[in-house]
Formats: C-alpha cells, sequence, structure tokens
C-alpha cells in the first residue's frame, strides 16, 4: 500500500509563489493556509512599515494606543519631548502584558503583576525583591521602530526596517503637512472584523469595479466616469466628462495657491514602501462625501485653502489608505487576525477646534463610510467563500483591476525577498 | 536526548486501515483526527455518490439549492429543459461565492462581486472590462456530476465517477419510482448538526438494539420482534409472531398489485455504490408512522395502492438512508462539517396536493424523527466522547450489528481503493 | 529559492527544554505550543499522581465524581465495601462515554448507548446480543489507579505510577488526618476557567510576590512580613515581627497538645511526587481568613484542638495545593484543558456536622478564596497574553520566587525522565 495522498494545507509555498499566473488572482492556500499566514506575518508584517495610529489618538505625554499586529501587541506612547515612541507591550520580568486597554494614559508604564515600572521612554526604574547584581539598564522595554509622516505613525518590527521609507516620507509629506493632521482630533473610530484574508481586503481596496453596485453611498460623490478615458467619451456621457475637466481646473488652481502638489505619483509595485497618491476632484457641489458632494464639517483641515479641495487619495503597502479632504480625513489600517479573519480600524479626523453638534455631526461624517465599510465586509466574506472553495480556480483580472495586480505583485516580490534573505 | 514520542493525531492512516480488527469498532483516530477527516473528503465524499437533495425541492426552472460538502459548495439547479444542473458555487473570476443561501430561485446565476453572469446551464453570458481577447467560453461555470434516481438527487465531485451507478439506480428505480417523489412536496426540512464524526452519525443508523431504550416514539409503528428470528420465537411472543406474518401476506399481496418489487436487497459492502432495500410491514394499522402505526397524511403518494405499504427502506453508502410509507416519504442526509462534527438534514415528502391542516398537520407528520433524530443526536455525542477518549479500546459488535460491520467495512474498502489508486 | 523559513509551533522540545536558563521563566512554547500541551499530557499528566477529588465528595457507596484531565474522562467511585475505585469513563462496546454528570449517585454504571452494565467494581455483568463465546470477564471497565491520603484522593493514569507516592504518603498523613478530611463535608465548590496555560496557573500559585497589591483580601490574615527574614528587622516593623514570634510560640504549643508534628517539609525538586508542608501562624485573632483572623466556621475540624491552629499550607507537583485551617479546609485542583486555557476546582470543606446558617455562612466562608482566585485568573491571563507576545523574553525570578524556579525545575525533570525512558 502506497503513502496516502492527504490533500495538505502546507504545500510547498515556494512553489506556489513562482507558478502565479501574472494577471489572476493568487491559488487558493494564499488565503486559507495558516502556512501563508504565519509566512505573511513573518515576510510582510515583521518586516515592512505598517501605519498603524495617527498622533491625533495621542495629544499628551503619557498618552498611548496599543496595536496588536498577529500575536504582536505594541504600546505607542507619547513620550515627554512630545515624541512618538514604541515598545513591546510585555514585561522584561515574567513575560505579562503591560497594557491590556486599547488606549489610554499613563505616567509610568507599571506591570500589573509585580509591578515593574518603566518609564515612558522604556527605562526600568522599579523592581522590587531582585538580586544586588540586577542591572536595571538591560531590562528596559524593548523598543519597535517607530516614525511619523506628518501625524501619520508607521512601526516597523524588524530589528532592520526597510531603507526606503525616508525617501517615502520626503514624497508624501508635501501633500499630507498641508492637512496638519498632527492637530486634527479625531471624531470616531470603528473597529469591523473580516471573515476574510487580509489581503482579499486589501486587492477589495485597490478596485473599484465593484463600486457600481455595490456602493451607492460611496458613489454620490464622485464624477460616473469610472472605467472610462479621454479617448473614448459616449456622446451621452460627454456632458459629465465636461463637468470632470472642469472641476479639474478648479483643482488645480486651488492647489496652486499653495503650492500643493499637483501630481499624482504610483509606486505601488516599484519598491519596497510600496504606495500611490492622487488628487482627484468630487462631483456635485465638490466638497466632500456628504450628499451631492457637500461638505460634512464646517472647519477646513490645517491650511486647506478651498471647501473645493477633492480626495487626495493614499495607498500605501501593505496595509493602508487614506482619504485627505478639505473638511476631514478618513483613514483606514488593515490587520490580520488569522488566515480567514482580519480588522479593519477606520479613523475619522477633523480640525481639532471643530465641535460635533456645531461644526460637525456624527452620522453625517461617518455615514458614507459606515456602509462601504460594512458592504465591502460582506464581498470580502464572499471572496473568501469561494476562494477557500476546492472548485476555486484563479481568474483574470478585468482591464480595471491593475492596483489589485500590483499589490499581489509588491506582495509576492516582499515574500521572494523574504525567501533569498 | 532521544526524540521525543508525542502521540500524534496523524499517525499512519495505512497501519490504521490495514490493522483494524473485523467485528470491532474502528480505532479513535479514524473518529477524531484531522488527517482522517481531510482522508475521508477526498477517497469517500470527493469520490463517491452523495444523496443531495431531492427534486421536490427545485421544481420550477431557476429553483435552486446549494450543498456544502466539507469545504465544497455546490450548487444543484433546475435548468429551463426540466434538468436538474450542479455546479462548484464559485465565480470564475476571483473566486467570490456566488450564492449565498440554502435554496432560492434565479434567473440568472450573476456574482455579487462583479456581476459576472451565468446561465442556468453554467453558460458565462456578461463580463464588464476584460480584454477583448478574453474568450467567455473558457470561464464557464465549472460542473458538478449529477444524477436523478426518481427524484431523489445525487452528486459526484470527482471527475470520473463510480462506475457502477447505473446499476444500481436501475435496481432502485422500480421501488422508488411508484411513490413520484419528483412530482412530491416538501412539507417540512430540518438540518440538526450533531458533535460527532460522520461515520458515528452512520454507525448509529445502521443499528436498532439501541431503539429500544432510546427511541420509544419510532419503536411504536414496528413489530416488537427485533432480534428475533422464527427459529427462536418464544411461546410468549408467538401473537405477536403470527401478527407479522399476517402482516408480511398482506404486504405481498398489495405489491403484487402493482408489479412492485417484493424482495430486499443488500449489498451494501459488495459494491462501490453500497446499498440496501427492505420492505417491512408495519405494526398496529399497519400504515405509517402515526400512533399505533396509523396514517399521518390522507393523500397516498404516487401510485401507492393501498395504505397499508409498510417501510420501504433504504440504505446507500456513503450518507444516506430514506423511508418510503404510503402517506409520506422522510428522507436523510449525513454531510461532514469536521472531524467532531456533521449536519444530518431529514425531509419530509407529502403527495404535491396534500395540505397542510386538511390532509396532514405538520406535527403529527414530523414528530417521531424529529423525536429520534433528538435523541441519536444525543447518543452521537456521547460516542463521540467516548472514542475520543485515550481510554478507549475498540469492542466487539453485537450478533445485530451487521450493518454496521458492513458499513465499517465497506467504508475501509474504499479508503485501500483510493490509496491503491 | 531556499526553503522558506516559517516560524514553527514544533520546534524540537528537546532543544527548548535543554538550554533553559537556570533563574528565569521558561521560553514561550512550553506555554502555548500544541506540541508543548501534549508533551504535557503525556509526561506529567498520564504519568503522576494528580490530586483529583476529595472523599468528602464521595460518602456512599454508588457516589462518584468524573474527573476530566485532557481528553480522559476518569470515574471515581465509592465501592459497596467503602473503598475507591476509579475507572475510564468508557463503553468496552462501542466507546461511549458512560456517565455525563460531574457528580451523582449509581446502582450500577451503565452505558446509555446500549445498556451494558457494569458493577461499581468494574465487573461487567449484562450485555445482549453477542455471541455465546463472548467472555465478559476480558471487557470490565477499564481501571485507573487511585489512592487516598486522608480523605484526599489522587488517580495516575500511568500503568507504572511514581513509586514514591507511598512515602510521600507517609509523609503528609500525620498532617492532614487530624482534620478528618475524610468525614467532612463539601460546603461549596467552584470551577473557574483560566485563559492561562496549567503552569502559569501553578507558577502564580507558588509565589506571593504579586499578593501585595492584588490580593488585599487574603493578606488580611497573613503577618505583612513577607519578603523579610529575622536578620532584616526594620525597626519599623519590630512590634509586627514580635507578634509573629508569639504566634509562632502558641502554634508550637498547640501542636505538641496533639503530637502534631511541627516541622515543615520541602521536597518540590528533589523527588517525583514534588511536595511542600509549611505550618504558619495566622495574624489577628489568627484562627482563619475571616476580617481580622476570624474564624468562618463556629465547628472546628476533625481533632484540632485549638481554633487558633494557623495556616497548614500543602503544596503538590504538579497540579493541586491545600490550606487547612482550624475551622474549614480549601483545595485547590488545576487541570490542563489546552495550551492556553486551564480549570481550577476550589473545594471547600467544614466539619460534616457544621450547618449552613448556622455554623457558618457561606459568603463568610468563601469570600477571600473567591476574590483571590478571581484576582489571579486576571493576572494568569495577562501572562499568557504576554508570554504568547513574539516581543516575549524569559526574565530573571526575584529572590522570593524560589518555588516559582522549584515548579519549574520539577517540570523539567520530569520532561527529561519522560524523554529518556
Amino acid at each position: 500500500m502506497k503513502n496516502v495522498d492527504i490533500p495538505s494545507p502546507a504545500r510547498d509555498v515556494a512553489v506556489l509563489i513562482n507558478r502565479r499566473a501574472v494577471g489572476h488572482s493568487l491559488e487558493a492556500d494564499f488565503y486559507t493556509s495558516q502556512k501563508f499566514f504565519d509566512l505573511d506575518l513573518t515576510a510582510i508584517f515583521a518586516e515592512h512599515w505598517l501605519f498603524s495610529a495617527t498622533e491625533a489618538e495621542i495629544p499628551d505625554p503619557g498618552d498611548y494606543v496599543t496595536v496588536g499586529v498577529g500575536p504582536y501587541s505594541v504600546i505607542i506612547v507619547r513620550d515627554d519631548d512630545d515624541g512618538v515612541r514604541a515598545f513591546h507591550n510585555v514585561c522584561r520580568h515574567r513575560g505579562s502584558r503591560i497594557l491590556q486597554d486599547g488606549c489610554g494614559s499613563v505616567g509610568n508604564l507599571v506591570c500589573p503583576y509585580h509591578q515593574w515600572t518603566y518609564r515612558v521612554d522604556g527605562t526600568l526604574v522599579y523592581v522590587e525583591s531582585q538580586p544586588p547584581q540586577f542591572d536595571r539598564s538591560a531590562s528596559g522595554l524593548r523598543s519597535v521602530h517607530v516614525r511619523s509622516i506628518a501625524g501619520l505613525i508607521f512601526i516597523c518590527l524588524a530589528e532592520q526596517p526597510p531603507p526606503d521609507f525616508d525617501e517615502v516620507a520626503a514624497i508624501l509629506e508635501p501633500y499630507v503637512a498641508p492637512f496638519d493632521l498632527k492637530h486634527s482630533k479625531v471624531a470616531h473610530q470603528s473597529d469591523l472584523i473580516e471573515d476574510g484574508n487580509w489581503k482579499l481586503v486589501m486587492e477589495n481596496n485597490r478596485e473599484c469595479q465593484h463600486c457600481d453596485v455595490a456602493h451607492p453611498e460611496l458613489l454620490t460623490a464622485y464624477f460616473p466616469l469610472f472605467g472610462y478615458s479621454a479617448n473614448d467619451i459616449h456622446p451621452r456621457i460627454r456632458p459629465v466628462f465636461d463637468r470632470y475637466r472642469a472641476a479639474q481646473e478648479q483643482l488645480t488652481q486651488a492647489c496652486s495657491l499653495t503650492d500643493f502638489p499637483r501630481d499624482g505619483r504610483r509606486e505601488l509595485d516599484t519598491r519596497i514602501t510600496g504606495f500611490q497618491v492622487s488628487h482627484m476632484p468630487l462631483d456635485g457641489s465638490g466638497s466632500s462625501f456628504g450628499p451631492n458632494g457637500d461638505p460634512v464639517c464646517r472647519r477646513l483641515m490645517g491650511v486647506i485653502p478651498d471647501a473645493r479641495f477633492g480626495d487626495l487619495s493614499i495607498h500605501l503597502q501593505p496595509n493602508s489608505w487614506f482619504h485627505l479632504l478639505s473638511d476631514h480625513a478618513v483613514v483606514f489600517r488593515v490587520l490580520p487576525l488569522g488566515p480567514e479573519r482580519s480588522i479593519v480600524r477606520t479613523t475619522w479626523l477633523v480640525h481639532r477646534d471643530a465641535e460635533e453638534g456645531v461644526d460637525y455631526d456624527l452620522d453625517g461624517l461617518t455615514s458614507v463610510w459606515n456602509a462601504t465599510n460594512s458592504q465591502d465586509r460582506e464581498l470580502v466574506a464572499g471572496a473568501q467563500q469561494g476562494v477557500a472553495d476546492p472548485g476555486y480556480l484563479p481568474g483574470p483580472y478585468s482591464m480595471v483591476e491593475g492596483d489589485v495586480e500590483a499589490f499581489v505583485s509588491w506582495y509576492l516580490q516582499r515574500l521572494r525577498a523574504h525567501v533569498r534573505s
């Protein structure tokens, strides 16, 4: 009797990486197996810069958020010099979790088990009953790399973070800084657990072919020109196109007033810290995600000169995207929970002086993306179910799914680089 | 230090298959390990004909049911030519699940993600934004083998289904056709999740030694002769035996009126598509599962000539059994959910013109098997707990557990055939 | 492309056992991996004597408790000769669980599936439909080793139990017997599921450095001298120390009245059945865990001569600890449920003639340890979260965590012995 051939969730990952057909969705194991989940944690989430929080969440010294990246928990804390620090949320004594809450404020970081006490710069300042030869300086909290791009906080769990982050930060800074996110305030935050692999959440974000049917609320603010180009404008949509061109022109003028960079950049799969930035006008009154493109907050962000400032959209690999508008910003972070489960955090930011009930109301601010997130959650769950079915075969991306291909291509490059290293 | 010997859930399956003691229950791993669960899905559920639904559930074109077989989801749909089709419930684009519901009715099969649209014959008829060279004809839904035996729908996930199905269908057809299940209607359907391996559910069905104590409701309709034979009739039960002989005689006459086949067949472990059919008279008024053997529906099924038509009982390997009575049929389907979890669907069928509240009431129709299913659920859960205990040793089947042995013997033959192939 | 290096939960256990740094907490895998959980079940729980129940729980013939040790279920039952028996809770027919409840009383042990019937001594006395050659005597319940130390019941699942149990029993018997636990009664019992590996539960029990902050209720009865020794008494705590010395003297006298052994014994990691016994005076009125050291029950236990009899504390490896006081006893049992889940049973015993509402009230009896258990549960959960974090590194035990080191040292010795065997 020969060996029994049992379908294995742990087929050799290198074979799967190498045989992937360009322009097609990935094979099932990438989305369902524990082996690829472990590899993704190691090769992607523990080796790349991850958008994790906004500085607006920790305005004062001692303010902190904790971030769960797979099995890791990381403390991001404002130190006494207004800097941002990050540490593993683990005591150096017997390993207890130090902070249980998702956010809060502390004087020192005190372990609840035996009261080992660390300053917010990670220094160990108090322990009890250790022998005289015990060296406190060797037992500070273990730090995690942390950087902020104009108020957007990124961490990297690797010992040697990717070297191109400074370059990307320098590119993005001029786009983001005018919104002054660092001095904005958090109007709302939601966490949504999705029944799908983190890559399906990202792929879903990277195309809008599904928007027409799935996202009626989101689409009201955008020009209905999706999938068209200037070369094939049907007479029926000519009026829309003319309106779009006028809005583009106006946005260009608004940008030039403040030397705001006007060109987009697309480096999604041509560097380690892949990103894309684009700046599109909005339809209707052209201001924001309200009905007919109306504003959702009366205070403009930072030094934005004009309520009609379009949608500054940023995509970052592996786990985030951002919409910065004249009157608010909405930022998204995806983190993996398991092969078939992820968590999406959405944070709405407004000017720090904007008052709820006066300058904005919460429902008006959040309803479009709450609806969109919920719709995407259904789509991702359906996609996860399908790719987990042995009847699934990878299929071809359409002509408007180029950013999905770019995400997958970036992902496979990063796995290959990890395997080689 | 030698290697650590850790008890493994993945002991070599071939060893376990080969050392099984005939006439004894299987070793624990068969019922508890992920390895055998995966093997059962591959070697049994993906390679054999599975009873899946009844035609009565999809009377009209576009009517569908979805069937979950382990990680597979299969659409069974009535096509426009009154045929029955089956497809993998997975979109050929990026793999989304197409249908989420367990049953319903559609015009076309439209993927909710990007609206790829398929006819109910599987043909792809609409996609958007694919390049000109895209070949729709290569991207139809992937079909699954499907057959109906007089209204009982079977699917087979293998590329090459077992070749003996036609033979078995030809044998069973004359028994089933007179009940005209295809034109019956579904009076009720229940899904019961059981905390036990699918084989324990099947083994429980394949003996009635437990019935005496466990199933008081079910036993009212049957002659209390279980475990006896004509050769050892104790004087005390002589009157029961005489009553039984008379009922048998009457059943033979009823059969001969319509050329209904009278002999049973038992090929449980002598062929790939193992089955058994038997036709037993009922006690009391002899009609059905009502109190004292009374009818539970006033309309007789199909062309059945006599309300006293006994219980036509069919067993099929690997996952089903059926009771066809003069006034209703009740059919059972077992599907695996995990090493220690299964789902049992029970479907009650009556004549399509029978009216609830007039010809039958739901409680009268279903109470016996609802009670019996619930009692079996407890027994199966207790059996699962016991075999999962390291204190368990396989024990000897009794003289009235021959069909359990036949089931296990068939199962092991099929595993061996898979391992050889 | 080289093989992908994926972090494995199944790193070679021998390497981890051998590289453990003395005086430091264990590496993460010991607390989180399925491999070590399986090894712990095999090498620790299936090979050592486990405290399982008290004789007070099964006073009369036919009284039983069932004990779940990982996947094992064991019946502990009082037989007709007032002895204590233990059996695997699995039928010898097809393996069904026999008893579902955690405790109760039976005449015989009857399997609910096919009514195989066993006496409380394990003998098979009834089966149906087995062939004539069937040998009942070979199919009795499988027994499990069981012993009682003055009313504390221990089981051992190994075929050859550790040989030093008689020795340990002989040492402990004189300490325990005067409390006459065998003729006590169960006043209360609680089961607490903890989100932590069983070793973290034990380690938490084996030090009281966390008590100062975590356990205000428990500390009221103890002298606040924790961490001090007679050599370094600060003038500020001199009055406490003098009070403590007086209480010690009084306890010594109380012991001498009944020839109660006065010395402690500490053999936590110097033998297979590791244990520790110590006898400490209590503060305040010095009697029990009530406010100010007051009694919680008016009836004294067994032949205890004096209400001020301190706290006779016993620790046993691998899974139990005990506090025997003049007016009650509280005994603790830890059992593993999974790599990251355990169950702690606490049983409060009082004199069999003590009446609730008259001699004690339940809240007064149980509140201190209910509070303490609940506080420990939080600490253990936090410790589990921390050690499961890849940011965790084993840290140094303090000078007052010697019993934690002894537990870990014992544990590693036992793993090494298993690996060698």
